[in-house]
């Protein structure tokens, strides 16, 4: 029976292979590097993107967002992509009213400030300037409060403990003053409401974000930097998604909705009013203040005043009004259905809704991310389909709070888990020259050899690779532990491979008025080849993603970040009584399942022959499904301690500061804490957490060996 | 081109289908028949195992259980199944002292009870008898204490309400006496210490256990009832798994404990100490009672004394000291790796620990087990393999706190979650005449089936579907709501289909001395053949879900029964103001997304021809994989409210009694809540949890219907 068996199958194969040989498709590769070839890629395509999705303010909700939707979604239909929109009713807020005086010791005159951001001579928007909203803090809390100025820095738990301990200043009862910078603003307004002031005041110091001393006269329309006059707007709402809707999907009909009273107790809102302000208006009341001189790196550049402390002895009288209401978002979901494997999912995504015309952030993602789809509707044309589906996002409201992103995962959280291969973010993606990328460690090889692949847009005898990596980036490669941007909801509450890149540096007019068409084709990409590039690599990774066989994730890099991050971690700890073994056993651990799993991968790529495919194809999909899983494994169903919507253990944000970017968030927040009570418990909880990490890092090794004990 | 393609496909078909033939396998159907027919059934050899596993008391920790692990080991080996031990290191418990002395008023001399199990003439286990664990509640509290005893009937939270309000009687500061029989001996101490109790005796009532008041003389040996001084030995504990381990597996080597404060302070150990006694103790205690006579339906059987009250008048002195260790347990994995899919687990579960003997209690399932796996090991002789792997578990520590598989689950949790098919239990499998099944409903269509093809072992011109159809047993199937056995965290934590299966009905002896091979010859199943039909429909069940080509799931008979419980629901909430609209909205969902996938199911089984089978099979996998995955949706990851390891929002225990089987645990414990504070804002929370249960149905549906917003 053996034999006859083997000898039917010979037959078959010598057969068949003969035949085959005639119906043998374009191979995947040829249709990748079209992709990226000069005669698929097309730069004033992209700037017309831009122009066009930039002519008017668009702050999520109004009218001309969705207007800039239609225009999303027309572009997927003409390149034979279906969409959809997935809308949401969410809760925004918009500034209802807002003014900001400092009354000063008699006989000096108050000072109101206008909290307006002037356009400039031959500002082709300054017709619709008025169509931005005014500048505010989204979920700001409205009130009025009049109070003593305080100056405190970038507003960190550490600046208030450098003016407590070394100007024995305590900032209750006052306003503060910070400027932005160094971390999150909702963390600004959270840590300065926990120091006990009564209200924020957030400018844009002209160190940071005006060219410094040198560039004193020198800002846009005339150069890159921030003008004087200009704000830096955002939201101060610490959680992710609707605040109304904590945890699940705020879909249309019937959803359980949060009062207010029950969203203010959530913890996420502020619960005292702030305001940002522009580099002018904030030196202004810098001048007016007394007390002690700030430490030389409290100070602003060269040529600016002596900045003091304080408080007073002028009084801010800050007020804002917002007004609540529930808008309509809507993400566009364009779908590319794969041949083989439609259960599998690579999506790419990128928010639209911006503050102003948000030529850098986000629409340079936008442009580029109609670029990727024109061109993959091109590969359509020529017979191309992918092996797994490819889902191009472009999601709403991400200014609020990643909002449609966020609802989005939580409406699809159980499907997107048990599907998606990787999630593939471009934020503002050109806002200059130098390449960034930040990724879940098991997509640094693929990244890197994406860049191999593509040419640096600034320096066409090099590929992108051999620019980034002669540059003095480093860590070459970042990590996705803070929350800017819309892969949060896909890595930090799902456990999805995720990775966001841009072409960065020198963009200081974010969320101010002049991120503007103008600003982008004068400073950020005059001829739109770092569009063109970006989108090369972006869909370079995400078409091997969607068509390899096998699935390109290397493990073995991502127990070597963890290693580097235990390093860090023994520095944090030097001297206590913490063992790290656990965690340095299971990076062991999955280290050797990262070995055996590239092993399997090389032999069933020799093995390969088609005549074995029946077999194979499960075989395949077992170990893809190992790799793809093993990311989720690093998800803990109790997340993170007094953020339990953060299930990743490995990557997410500080407590005290959203954009930060640690790897082990949950030990991280328990080392801060016991370094600050000092007390045997806090210690033993910071054991906890390393427990609670390295069994995390087992459960992935065992999901990626395939194991069971 | 595609004419070509066309051609070619053609020639190959008709040139192949012919050489198919010569190659055809034997049809798996034809290996199921052969797995429930006579020529592989055994009864005498299922009770050899019986007799070799029961032949010395073999409570968790034991070498008993130690020699008893490898003769279930030795028997997959023999039956060609490869397995290894998974062993964790386990906190469990034993006796150290227990004295009971009643103290009555004089003249009347202090009565000690001497808290033993009697063995009786011709007991052939008399010489191994003093290995039997002496009476006790594992994790019961050590401690001494001496109150007035009160009777507080089954010791349920409705039960002291009757007291207070009925009775004017206040339990505080007495020790409580209980009977056995409604709710988990576990709530009743914490029901006790809720309600002010210092201590708790548990006893059989004749009227639960002796046979009523005509069997007042007919026990074993003479009858099925338990002996006077038999005693229900029991945990009392109220989590699962290690206690200092709540959440995570107690792997060798490094591992994070919690100490017994620690412990304590989690809430699942009681803070009083208790001890069981026998209905003959239990008697004399309550002949000593004074104060009021309780009410009819909380006397004991006809011929009983008068039930009364008290509190008092004589003095209950309660002593009982445990011994914490730290155990070897030993679960044994036998595996069968599927052919086809490898990486699709059908598991099979049984425990093997007893408190006694475990000629039920446990050991009749683990005969059963080794039957199947013999019947297994023929038809692998015979050619057969499964297409997916089928997992043999025979669990430890299960009588402590279903410990054994709770570990194991803890530790593989990730790998169980993305490749689990489904987990069958049988725990007590045999303690009587009577089919009993309870389920997750999407198994009911095919355990119907299966039990359709198997001869009622007491009738064997009957199926035991008709024998169990034409019972008086309602619901037909039951629900997996309570955490009664190794089911719990499979279904429970994790979200995976389960099944509980037993021929029940008249088995007294439970937990007692008395669970031996002798009751189970005399009076449990004589000829072996309820034996014999257990494991034929356990294995035939199984094999199902191993072998067919399109996973036997149909969630219609979900959405039947989820319709159900909203009916029940809509009872208990009548004129209260809760909108019950988003669950049956959700459930419309989930019917629509049973019926496509029943259509798609249809069609793929329509389409099926080998020569297109490579495509197909990723097409089947799809479909599989959202059959296999919609019951993962129905957990959430916060979990129910205070008991948050429970991630079911539709099966799972709740608050006051962990044997309960309601759906709906969190609404149904918010129901009872807001019952008792009369606040807008408990009936709030009780609306919260008909929206969490709505978003779980919704999620499911979604998997289902394999569709993405």
């Amino acid at each position: 029976m053996k034999r006859s068996t083997t000898t039917t199958t010979t037959l078959l194969a010598i057969a068949t292979s003969y035949l085959f040989l005639l119906i043998t498709p374009t191979p995947k590769s040829t249709y990748h590097s079209l992709f990226i070839s000069n005669s698929l890629s097309d730069n004033t395509s992209i700037s017309n993107h831009l122009k066009t999705l930039t002519r008017r303010p668009h702050v999520a909700g109004s009218e001309a967002n969705a207007e800039a939707a239609s225009y999303v979604a027309s572009v997927f239909t003409s390149s034979n992509i279906p969409s959809h929109i997935a809308s949401y009713e969410v809760a925004l807020t918009y500034p209802l009213s807002r003014s900001l005086v400092l009354t000063n010791p008699p006989p000096q005159p108050p000072t109101t400030f206008t909290l307006h951001q002037q356009t400039y001579e031959g500002d082709p928007y300054a017709d619709v300037a008025d169509e931005v909203v005014p500048t505010f803090h989204a979920y700001a809390k409205s009130g009025t409060v009049a109070a003593p100025v305080c100056y405190v820095n970038y507003g960190r738990v550490e600046d208030y403990l450098t003016l407590k301990e070394k100007n024995g200043v305590n900032v209750s009862g006052t306003v503060v003053l910070a400027r932005h910078g160094k971390i999150y603003r909702g963390d600004i307004v959270k840590n300065a409401y926990e120091a006990g002031a009564v209200g924020v005041v957030i400018y844009s110091d002209r160190k940071d974000y005006g060219g410094g001393g040198e560039a004193k006269s020198k800002w846009f329309p005339d150069d890159k930097w921030l003008p004087p006059s200009g704000v830096q707007v955002g939201t101060v709402y610490g959680g992710l998604g609707d605040p109304t809707t904590p945890g699940w999907a705020s879909s249309g009909g019937e959803c359980e909705k949060l009062n207010k009273d029950e969203v203010e107790k959530g913890g996420e809102v502020p619960l005292i009013p702030s305001l940002p302000v522009s580099a002018a208006d904030g030196e202004k009341i810098l001048r007016s203040l007394g007390g002690p001189i700030a430490l030389d790196d409290w100070q602003g550049s060269k040529d600016a005043p002596i900045y003091r402390i304080g408080p007073g002895p002028g009084i801010l009288n800050l007020s804002y009004y917002g007004q609540d209401v529930i808008a309509t978002i809507q993400n566009v979901i364009g779908v590319i259905e794969g041949a083989e494997e439609p259960d599998r999912f690579v999506i790419l995504g990128n928010h639209r809704d911006a503050w102003t015309f948000g030529a850098v952030d986000p629409n340079s993602g936008t442009a580029a991310l109609l670029e990727v789809a024109q061109r993959l509707g091109k590969l359509q044309k020529r017979g191309w389909r992918p092996r797994r589906t490819i889902i191009l996002c472009n999601w709403d409201a991400e200014e609020y709070g990643l909002i449609g992103s966020t609802e989005w995962v939580e409406e699809n959280r159980e499907i997107l888990a048990s599907r998606t291969v990787a999630y593939l973010n471009a934020d503002s993606v050109v806002g200059g020259p130098r390449f960034n990328v930040r990724a879940t460690p098991q997509l640094d090889e693929l990244i890197k050899r994406a860049t191999q692949e593509v040419k640096d847009p600034d320096n066409s005898s090099k590929s992108i690779y051999e620019s980034w990596t002669s540059s003095d980036i480093s860590p070459l490669i970042g990590r996705l532990g803070g929350g800017g941007s819309d892969y949060a909801s896909f890595l930090q509450h799902v456990g999805i491979p995720a990775a966001d890149i841009a072409f960065g540096g020198g963009y200081q007019v974010y969320h101010s008025l002049y991120d503007d068409f103008v600003w982008m084709e004068k400073f950020g990409d005059p001829m739109f080849q770092r569009h063109v590039a970006a989108a090369s690599v972006w869909g370079l990774v995400a078409l091997w993603l969607a068509d390899e066989e096998l699935l390109p994730f290397d493990y073995l890099s991502y127990a070597k970040e963890l290693q580097l991050s235990v390093e860090n971690l023994k520095d944090e700890i030097s001297n206590k009584d913490i063992n790290l073994s656990p965690i340095l056993k299971s990076i062991k651990e999955l280290e050797k399942a990262a070995i055996k799993t590239n092993k399997q991968r090389k032999e069933i790529e020799a093995s390969d022959g088609w005549i074995t495919r029946k077999k194979d194809h499960l075989k395949v999909r077992e170990l893809n499904d190992r790799l793809m899983m093993a990311e989720r494994a690093f998800t803990d169903r109790d997340g993170l301690v007094g953020m339990s919507w953060y299930k990743h253990l490995i990557y997410g944000p500080s407590k005290h500061n959203d954009y930060g970017s640690q790897s082990f968030p949950g030990i991280d927040d328990a080392v801060k804490m016991a370094k600050n009570l000092h007390t045997a418990e806090s210690w033993h909880r910071v054991q906890h957490e390393v427990w609670r990490v390295s069994r995390v890092i087992k459960h992935a090794s065992l999901v990626l060996a395939g194991q069971l004990t």
